[in-house]
C-alpha cells in the first residue's frame, strides 16, 4: 500500500450536523445522484456478472470514494447493492454486502457513522486516507464509485502558489480566466491525480469489477469561462479583493488562495484511461446537472446554490482566511451572485457533469 | 447480519486526546498488551496456519473489537502481523494486510483515524458496531482479538434496576458485595452476552482462523468481594452515598447506577464456548495484570489506578449524573482509595485476567 499519504491542501466537507454542515446542504449532489441512479441501475445490470463475482466468498463488496459524512452515500450505496441483488436469480443464495466508505482521514467520520441508516442491509466500515493512493487491499472491491470527489486535485499546483513561477495566480482563486500557465499546472495536477487514481483502482477492483465516477466536466475545447462557476470564482476572487481592500485580509493571503477543483473533458480522461491499459470504458459522457438547467432561474436558487457551496468549499476558506471571515465572505459573495443572476442563468450549465464507467480487464 | 443493534448503557472510552482521554490513560491496558504479547505471538507462531489461510486473496484480515481510540490497538495489531509475517516463509509473497477497527457507533473514531501510525504497513479500517452482534461478513476475519472489551456487558442486567425484582440493586454499583439475586443477573447477562459475542465470531472467523480474548477473570468460587476491584466498587457506592446526602445528586440517580463490568472464570467462558461448539480451545487460562502485583503499592499507584478508571469509566458517569460532576466524583473516590491503599495492598491482585484463545473449526 501507499505508505504516504497525499495530504490534501483541500479539506473534508463541514463535518457535524448543524446549519451550514454538509450533510444538511447537499441537495444538489442528492439530485445529481437520483439523475445517476437509473445510469448506473442499467450499468450493473448490463455489465457486472456479479454472480460470477461472488461466487468465491459470497460478500459484495463496494466502496464508495470521497463519501463526505452521508446521507447521499447511503441512497447510492442502497441503489447499487438493489441492482446488484437484481441481477441474481432470486432463488440463488443472497450475497453479504459489504460497503466502504472512504475520505480524507480529517473527515468527520464520527458523524457518518451515527447517521448509517438502522436498517441497513450490509455491513458498513469506514476507510480513512486520500483515494490518489491505494486505500484497500489488491482485487477487493467489486464495485466502486465516486461521485463528486475526483474534480477536487489532490493539492493546489505548486506553481500557482509560486511567486517567480509564470504560474502564479496572483488575484485569482482558480484557473478560470486566468493565465495559460496557470490552466496548464491545473491541467497537469489533474493529469498526475487521475493517473494515481486509476493506479490505485486497479489494483483494488477484482477482475470484471466496475469504477463509477462522476465529477465536474467540461466540453472539450471549451474556455472555462463559458461556465456559471467561472462566474462564481471570478465573484470570490473580487469579494476577496475587496476584503483586502478594507484591511480584513492580506494581499498575501489574497494571492496564495486557489481552489484545486478542475473539471475535465471526456477526451482528457479518456486518454488517461487507456494510458492506465488496465480498464475497459464502459461508459464516458457529459451529462446535465439537474438543477442548473433550471430556466428561468431565480435568486432563490441563486441563494441555494451559495448554501450548499458553503458546505462543501467552507473549510478551504476557514483554513486560510480563519473560522471567523466565513459568513462575511459568503454573505458577500450570495449578495454578489445575487445580482448577477442573469449572467448566471444564461451562461453554459448543460453538460457539465463528467460521467464515466470502466471495468476492469 | 444483526440489524438491530444492541445499544449498550455503558458509553465508548473517552475520545480525543486531552488530558481525561482514554487515549492519554490507558498505560495499565498498554502494560497488559505487551505482557500478552509473548502468548499471542507463541499462538500464532503454533496455532496458524497463516500460509493456507492466506493463500487465496493473499490478504490476511485482523480484527480488533473494542479497540476505543488507541494507541494501545496500534501496538497489538503491529505485533500480530510481525507475528504472522514470522510464520510465512521468507521467501513466499508477502500477503497484505487489513485491519478492521471496531468498537460502539458512538465510539471516536475521528481520533483513532487521525492517530493510525503514518509508517503502518496494513490497510485499516473502522467499523462500527456492537460485537455482541455480527459486524463483518462471514469467514471474512483470520485473527479477531478483543482486549479489556467483553467484561463490558451489553448492558445492565434489567432486573438489576427493577425497584419490584429481588435483584434491585439499591445503594450499590456492581454485583460485588450484592444480592445473590443480584450477582445471578449478571452472570446470566454475561452468559447470554458472551453466547451472542461466540456465535458472531463463529460466523465472522474463517475455519483455522483464531479468537484471542483479554478480559477481567476471577478464579472458579471465588467471591468478587476479595478482589481490589471490589474495594474500588464499594467506595464508588459510598462516595455516591454521600454526595446524595450532601444533595448533589438524587437517591433515584444512586440507586440506579450500576457499572455492566462482570469479571469471568475460565470454566464458566469454557462451558459457553463447548455450548457454541464452533470453536477448539487453544488457551483458557487466568494470568497476572501486571501493575496490579506491585508490592508494595503506593498511594502513587493507586493515584494512577485512578487516572486509568476515569478514563474508561467516566463516560459512564458523565452519562449518568452529568458532566459537571465527573472531577468531583473521582477526586473524592481517589482520596478515599488513598486512604484504603494497604487494603487495596492486601487484595486479591494476582490471577484476575482472564485470557482465552479458540480456533475456529
Amino acid at each position: 500500500m501507499g505508505k504516504v499519504e497525499i495530504v490534501l491542501n483541500s479539506l473534508p466537507m463541514s463535518g457535524g450536523d448543524g446549519p451550514n454542515s454538509y450533510s444538511k446542504n447537499s441537495q444538489l449532489q442528492r439530485r445529481s445522484a437520483s439523475l445517476l441512479k437509473e445510469t448506473i441501475d442499467k450499468l450493473i445490470t448490463e455489465k457486472l456478472d456479479a454472480k460470477t463475482l461472488v461466487s468465491d466468498s459470497n460478500t459484495f463488496c463496494i466502496a464508495d470514494l470521497g463519501c463526505a459524512t452521508g446521507p447521499n452515500t447511503f441512497f447510492l450505496v442502497q441503489d447499487i447493492i438493489k441492482s446488484v441483488e437484481n441481477t441474481l436469480e432470486p432463488n440463488s443464495t443472497k450475497p453479504e454486502f459489504l460497503v466502504f466508505f472512504n475520505d480524507l482521514t480529517n473527515n468527520d467520520f464520527n458523524t457518518l457513522f451515527t447517521s448509517l441508516p438502522q436498517d441497513r442491509s450490509y455491513f458498513a466500515v469506514g476507510v480513512p486516507g486520500s483515494f490518489y493512493g491505494c486505500v484497500l487491499p489488491q482485487s477487493s472491491v467489486h464495485i466502486v464509485v465516486s461521485l463528486a470527489a475526483t474534480h477536487w486535485l489532490s493539492s493546489v499546483p505548486k506553481e500557482v502558489l509560486d511567486k517567480s513561477s509564470e504560474a502564479w495566480n496572483k488575484g485569482k482563486v482558480h484557473y478560470s480566466n486566468a493565465a495559460e500557465e496557470v490552466v496548464k499546472a491545473y491541467e497537469d495536477q489533474f493529469g498526475r491525480d487521475m493517473e494515481k487514481f486509476l493506479e490505485a483502482r486497479a489494483q483494488e477492483i477484482v477482475s470484471g469489477g466496475l469504477l463509477v465516477v462522476g465529477m465536474c466536466g467540461i466540453p472539450q475545447g471549451m474556455p472555462f469561462s463559458n461556465l456559471a462557476d467561472s462566474i462564481m470564482y471570478t465573484s470570490m476572487a473580487d469579494v476577496l479583493t475587496q476584503m483586502q481592500s478594507q484591511g480584513l485580509i492580506s494581499e498575501e493571503q489574497v494571492d496564495t488562495f486557489n481552489i484545486p477543483i478542475y473539471s475535465a473533458s471526456p477526451e482528457e480522461v479518456a486518454a488517461l484511461v487507456e494510458k492506465n491499459g488496465c480498464f475497459a470504458v464502459e461508459s464516458m459522457e457529459l451529462m446535465d446537472p439537474t438543477t442548473w438547467l433550471k430556466r428561468p432561474m431565480d435568486v432563490e436558487d441563486v441563494r441555494q446554490w451559495m448554501v450548499c457551496i458553503k458546505a462543501t468549499m467552507g473549510s478551504l476558506f476557514i483554513n486560510h482566511f480563519g473560522d471567523h471571515l466565513l459568513d462575511d465572505i459568503f454573505d458577500r459573495l450570495t449578495a454578489r451572485l445575487v445580482g448577477l443572476t442573469d449572467k448566471v442563468e444564461s451562461s453554459y450549465r448543460e453538460k457539465v457533469m463528467l460521467f464515466f464507467a470502466l471495468k476492469r480487464k
